[in-house]
């Protein structure tokens, strides 16, 4: 059988039998009208869009290629591999293949009218070796950065993102659940990591976690329990956990997870691209009431943001307010990292990757807008002894916020 | 408690005692002799290392940071996070704080007496803003594009390096013998893959895979049934899956595995930063004739590589060897993709990534030489129908090879 042929005819439905949600047609244009809104502000003819989720965006396939936005045509997708697919799942209507570089040019003028005289490219993420190759196919053509320009977009959820995210939430709240029955004394972090893992991939999480950034690796096995909990690593993150070894030296390692230990679950969940963070405390037995008391204390934090989470309320200033009530609560040393390695952000705005706006941090004053989402997580860091935390992804509604991570707020003592 | 202290004081036992391998100094003083080789060639006086498993190689640690290398003086390991990890877990000497990238320069001219003229850098993975900061930071140096060098470094591995692919290997063994006891007709492909990550990872596999290349994400979990076994996705692969939505259309997805399918397992396991790759075909009750003739034909185009595997062989002569080899085995539109969409390579060297030297592949001739390591997998697809495949990782050694995934080559029905 032709291959192309079976995509074309069967593909879709299959995969629509498995669940899969296609990008509608609509939700496509409105997100390039805000890209265009965007692109109008830098005075920017085009944009070549290449950076996987950017593309995904815009397009509703993750296929191999990438996406040309003219401010004034129809964008065209060109695709190395695989062609029928990528025209079975993007909604857009040139979709068209090529097979070298040296064509762009020419697919450009052909089916958008000519070329630019700027181009706009995710000069943060695209090396500098992708970069030259797109320079040199385009000799007069003004390279811009456009980094920020879906970083812009991408800051405000749709109610069909808004809808998959609430998706990844259920799933979580199931690991969650099951976490309490596979729990037990004598398993390493690592394995209970592994079977939550399988739990949540059987019901459609995609295992990969996705942040915007070079070197940075995401993942969503960080079960931290007793001492492992107050070890720094890599990530900017206020613990990192040992890892597996020098090389993955971060989240669920092979230590054995003991009675009365605190026990941190903070498990991202993808679903459809669209992640959810979240974190919340086991204990085989009761932990020690050190530990407690520093739970009820992330709680209160967690709460006190919350309280102000409407439209408009400035980012930054959200953050300062959790150092002064840390202090007042007595633990500000170990709040969100040990002396010297604190970190500067008590949330990060979260969707197709880990690190979106907005920023709740310091030196990132914003006003929060209706549709953002992001990850709220006070957590307290005791080195040498372990770390305690809550964790949830928090919607911004008109008059207020919704919770996207359902699972109760409690220490889970099994 | 001071969580420098307890790091420095207990970090490397605590490791050790979960099985973690530190790369001993004189690994890396060899290492760092192999890139210097490199460097003189390029007439280059020093290079910065900012990618990770290229900090990883050098270093032995993947704090987060980037390692200066003057041709003739010590290198410098410079840290943001985190600094006393980073020096309990690299045998260099010189490894020391950064809090911005505005005190590199004296940091170089402290420690590695004064500033070079030429500095290379890994343009084909460094994104162009990463770039820009780093001439900004040294208006007066050359920089040039030093990808090459640590790919050509990393080419042959160490007895240490091999080592840790053996580990990997044998984790994998485990995997594809529980495989056979937990396959059962009714459960999905991701279920299938959920539970043997859960329990490679128990073993050590750090989830993880690595690939050197912008847009590119690896994954553990590529097991394909039947019919998704004829579906190309994004990926240079013979076969990509249905996957799990069009975020992420690769590998394992929700599709139910049933009795006479051929299910193809293809699972890569990261052991300390080196991966092994290998695939095998399972089913349940027999598979059809067609499938296990092609599965016959793989090995048979497997064998005959592994005939001509010694220091000397030319890689593209095996690969275009294997080309002769399908069109007389019957097999030739199928062989490694369906039609017009075959991929050009019948083996990948493998190690710290997934893509390192040596390709055996076409337009890509060199001689093999000892101590390279490359996955083998000819595959072949019908689509519509499945594929069938068989993998292994191979060392070449100094008169042969040596397979370092041990299972089984058969088809495993349960």
């Amino acid at each position: 059988m032709n291959h192309d042929e079976w995509v074309r005819s069967e593909l879709r439905q299959m995969g629509q039998s498995l669940g899969f949600k296609y990008t509608p047609a609509e939700e496509i244009e409105n997100r390039l009208a805000k890209v265009r809104v965007e692109m109008k502000k830098m005075g920017l003819e085009s944009l070549l869009v290449l950076g996987k989720m950017n593309l995904f965006y815009l397009t509703g396939t993750t296929q191999d290629g990438l996406l040309f936005v003219p401010q004034d045509a129809k964008p065209l997708l060109v695709i190395r591999r695989e062609l029928a697919r990528a025209q079975v799942e993007s909604p857009l209507d040139q979709v068209v293949s090529i097979q070298s570089g040296a064509g762009l040019s020419s697919l450009i003028k052909q089916y958008c009218g000519g070329l630019p005289n700027t181009v706009g490219l995710e000069l943060d993420i695209l090396p500098v070796k992708d970069f030259l190759w797109y320079r040199g196919l385009f000799p007069r053509v003004n390279f811009l950065d456009a980094s920020k320009i879906l970083r812009e977009a991408r800051r405000v959820k749709s109610s069909f993102e808004i809808g998959l995210m609430r998706a990844a939430g259920d799933v979580g709240q199931e690991v969650y659940q099951d976490a309490r029955k596979i729990l037990k004394a004598g398993m390493t972090e690592i394995e209970f990591g592994g079977l939550l893992e399988a739990i949540a991939k059987r019901l459609g999480h995609e295992g990969l976690l996705r942040v915007r950034s070079f070197n940075y690796e995401a993942y969503s096995w960080h079960v931290l329990s007793g001492l492992t909990g107050g070890i720094v690593s890599q990530s900017d993150s206020p613990m990192g956990g040992l890892g597996l070894s020098p090389a993955f030296p971060v989240g669920a390692s092979r230590k054995v997870m003991k009675a009365h230990e605190p026990i941190l679950l903070d498990f991202g969940i993808c679903f459809h691209g669209y992640q959810v963070d979240q974190t919340r405390m086991y204990s085989i037995g009761e932990m020690p009431r050190k530990f407690i008391h520093a739970y009820h204390a992330c709680k209160e934090i967690h709460d006190a943001v919350l309280e102000d989470v409407r439209p408009g309320t400035d980012t930054e200033a959200l953050f300062l307010k959790t150092l002064d009530l840390a202090e007042k609560l007595g633990c500000k040393d170990s709040y969100l990292g040990p002396p010297g390695l604190h970190t500067r952000f008590i949330g990060h705005g979260i969707g197709l990757e880990l690190n979106e706006l907005p920023f709740l941090a310091q030196g990132h004053s914003s006003p929060l807008e209706e549709g953002m989402v992001f990850a709220l997580e006070p957590k307290i860091v005791f080195p040498g002894e372990g770390a305690v935390g809550l964790e949830n992804t928090i919607l911004v509604t008109s008059n207020g916020y919704e919770i996207l991570t359902p699972i109760a707020m409690k220490i889970f003592q099994v």
